[in-house]
């Protein structure tokens, strides 16, 4: 076909060059390709609450079921929603300039007629702290910091604070609104969209991120010899709304043993509305749900796995929520979770009990053949396993990919299949069916670390 | 500076994994930086016959006077304009998805409220010339094709014309609008505009191109096994309007002997308005400033050396035209042009006069410690000089940059600073001065092949 024909020739160079670009496997090389080919093509972007949430749900019942799974159901519930509206920024002064720009979730929206005001350069979120109450009155705080990529996905954490704090602490001050450069690693005019977060208290005002491009110009105009103000105006006229609904899937593949605790994978279905959400987390779906699958060849499994394709979690993680406390009383035997691309997993870790600690060798023995080092520190889990973890002290194992490039793509326009690599992902979806094998089949007691 | 310190640390690991990006280097450490850096920061987009390339010429006189030209003048010009208007597209089924979208120069506009249409895929212009005349009544042609990076850039020509002819041919078998592939090798949501052609008598129709991700996108539902129509909506306000004004920028390097004929380095003040054309064409105009005053190191050249700035390059080479117009009568020694982005060159090439060998062998030799290899074909020029050198027969040297990300770039909101590499960008310079060494230093006459 054509676009495999482009696709794949296209492919030789940007691996080298670029990113890596999505040449179609032969038909029906993968459960996990299809369904992120799927979810991509045929739904497209997915919000928490939007009827393409919706539409998503329906996708991944019909599919799960023609893919054999048992007891398959969704299980409903409402969160805080937020709409996406007109977006858009210009910089007025010194020098005039259209910015790429994206509201952050729960962003406020800006006035009728929309916003200008003087935007007032922060190298860091620690500056920003710094800056006198009031000294932001009726101003636009532009919030600068200097993630770079890591094959580990470390900077996430410290630099998305920006975005998850940032927007609140420039309210506290009297800003009249909050721009940030974008928390990813690429140099695209694609901004990172993602949630922020207000407290009880807190005044939201309107809230966006620029693509690092833009925020590198706001830097250089920042930092010239003759600084001059910038003037910035804002259109942001996304909002909050009141409960939208939700959902999980869930589906499973029975066990010999119904008595036995199942595992639990999880990925989840909603994106961010920008792009596609193959990375974010198409990908992850179709790991966990292929790997669910290959653990069932050459015999099934003692243990029931489980596939939770969980809802809202962009937002909130509200599903991962919902999950917990709907099936709080139910114990569970170890839980995983993919959401973090596509590219191939290079790390395990465990939070497993000290009794356990044979299990977590031998899964670290099967994997050493993949190139899989083991990390010293305790597996972390995930956003949607988060809270049953934590609830009923889960084991749990971390499967962790290469986010070298994640941080590329992660909340962008950009994230759409030509950046799924099928070799990578063919290779997450054997390494998690050796783990599942492994655990679905450990007949004795399995638990998290005490502490 | 804060973003020197980020941008270099996220080129380490750019540099292997997607782009490289800037880092600025030391104060004054070049010219062609510094035109480069103010032209993107202090001007931005600077779209031909707007008050922004208008204001672009008042910076270059100014900043062409502090650093020591003489003769400086605008040269002005009217050409028929083109402005940008909203943009945007839908596809409506079989599955909605919004589109990452930019109309093509001289598109026509859509009509009010927009237009909504089956989208008919055509895998290349081949195809589309192969469809029954009528049979695209109504609807919308969807151009593919299958363009693929290249050092010398040689796909750009084929794989363009379904920019530059599509439009037409779709429009003469009926077609209510046509989108085609971005003429572009990335895989990034940021479309690719240039200008498309209307013979006369030739009917305008709304065109536009599509980011390569969302091409990907059409294409994979084009070739699904269950095949259902696609519908798009499409809104594409740019239009053309009256004459406009441009201009060229000009001034000289006076030589030696001012009755020998002058060197012409030429590249474009204006950009397309989506990125702030930095390697199309700042960068170039920064390599032929920076060459032409570093040649004058060591002594003052024994021929003038005249830079051109040309004005509204991007819509049709109006500037090119207007300036062989306005100089039909004086003679030249050579013209040279950099408008190839601002990657190492790698390779030369000549058009010059048997007699001239020699001179061509010299500068070969001297290009040769770069690692720069001449090339068999015969040199091709450039936009801007390809008038007066095709009138004048003129002596042409090619300096070809690598241009195997160029095409990443090109046309897209993408063209910013950050692409340019500071360390390549002064390779440019610096061979460039070797060149121009060599050219006006030459006493004998120098012309251009007899065929």
């Amino acid at each position: 076909m054509k676009f495999t024909r482009n696709g794949a020739a296209i492919g030789a160079l940007a691996l080298a060059l670029s990113n890596p670009v999505a040449a179609k496997p032969a038909e029906g090389s993968g459960v996990a390709w299809e369904i992120t080919e799927g979810l991509t093509t045929e739904i497209g972007q997915r919000l928490a609450g939007s009827d393409r949430e919706a539409a998503a749900r329906d996708w991944a019942v019909a599919r799960l079921k023609a893919l054999g799974f048992s007891n398959i159901r969704v299980e409903p519930f409402t969160f805080p929603g937020w709409v996406r509206g007109a977006e858009h920024a210009r910089l007025t002064a010194p020098y005039p300039h259209n910015l790429a720009i994206t509201a952050l979730g729960y962003s406020a929206p800006t006035p009728a007629g929309g916003l200008t005001g003087e935007l007032v350069y922060f190298a860091s979120l620690d500056a920003l702290k710094a800056a006198p109450k009031g000294s932001l009155n009726g101003k636009i705080a532009f919030i600068d910091h200097a993630m770079v990529a890591a094959q580990d996905g470390s900077g996430y954490g410290p630099y998305g604070q920006a975005r998850r704090q940032g927007p609140m602490i420039a309210a506290a001050k009297g800003a009249a609104a909050v721009v940030i450069r974008s928390i990813g690693t690429d140099l695209h005019r694609n901004p990172h969209t993602g949630a922020t977060g207000w407290s009880d208290g807190a005044n939201p005002i309107p809230a966006g991120a620029v693509s690092n491009p833009d925020a590198d110009l706001i830097a250089r105009i920042a930092a010239h010899k003759d600084r001059k103000p910038m003037m910035l105006s804002l259109t942001l006229e996304g909002r909050s709304v009141g409960p939208l609904p939700s959902g999980n899937v869930i589906a499973e593949l029975p066990g010999r043993d119904p008595s036995l605790p199942p595992v639990l994978v999880a990925c989840h279905l909603d994106s961010w509305d920008l792009g596609t959400g193959a990375i974010d987390d198409a990908a992850g779906c179709g790991i966990v749900t292929d790997a669910a699958l290959a653990a069932q060849r050459g015999g099934k499994p003692l243990r029931t796995i489980r596939v939770l394709w969980a809802g809202a979690e962009e937002v909130g993680v509200f599903g991962g929520a919902a999950y917990a406390a709907a099936h709080a009383n139910e114990p569970h035997a170890a839980a995983l979770e993919s959401d973090f691309g596509a590219d191939r997993v290079w790390r395990v870790g465990f939070d497993f009990a000290a009794a356990n600690a044979p299990l977590a060798d031998r899964i670290a023995a099967a994997l050493a053949p993949y190139g899989i080092v083991r990390k010293a520190a305790k597996a972390g889990g995930g956003a949607d396993i988060g809270a049953i973890s934590r609830a009923q002290k889960l084991a749990v194992i971390d499967l962790d990919q290469d986010g070298t490039r994640y941080f590329d793509l992660h909340h962008t326009p950009d994230d759409t299949l030509d950046k799924v690599d099928p070799a990578q992902l063919a290779q997450n979806a054997a390494v998690w069916s050796e783990v599942l094998k492994i655990v679905a089949n450990e007949p004795g007691p399995i638990s998290g670390a005490v502490n």
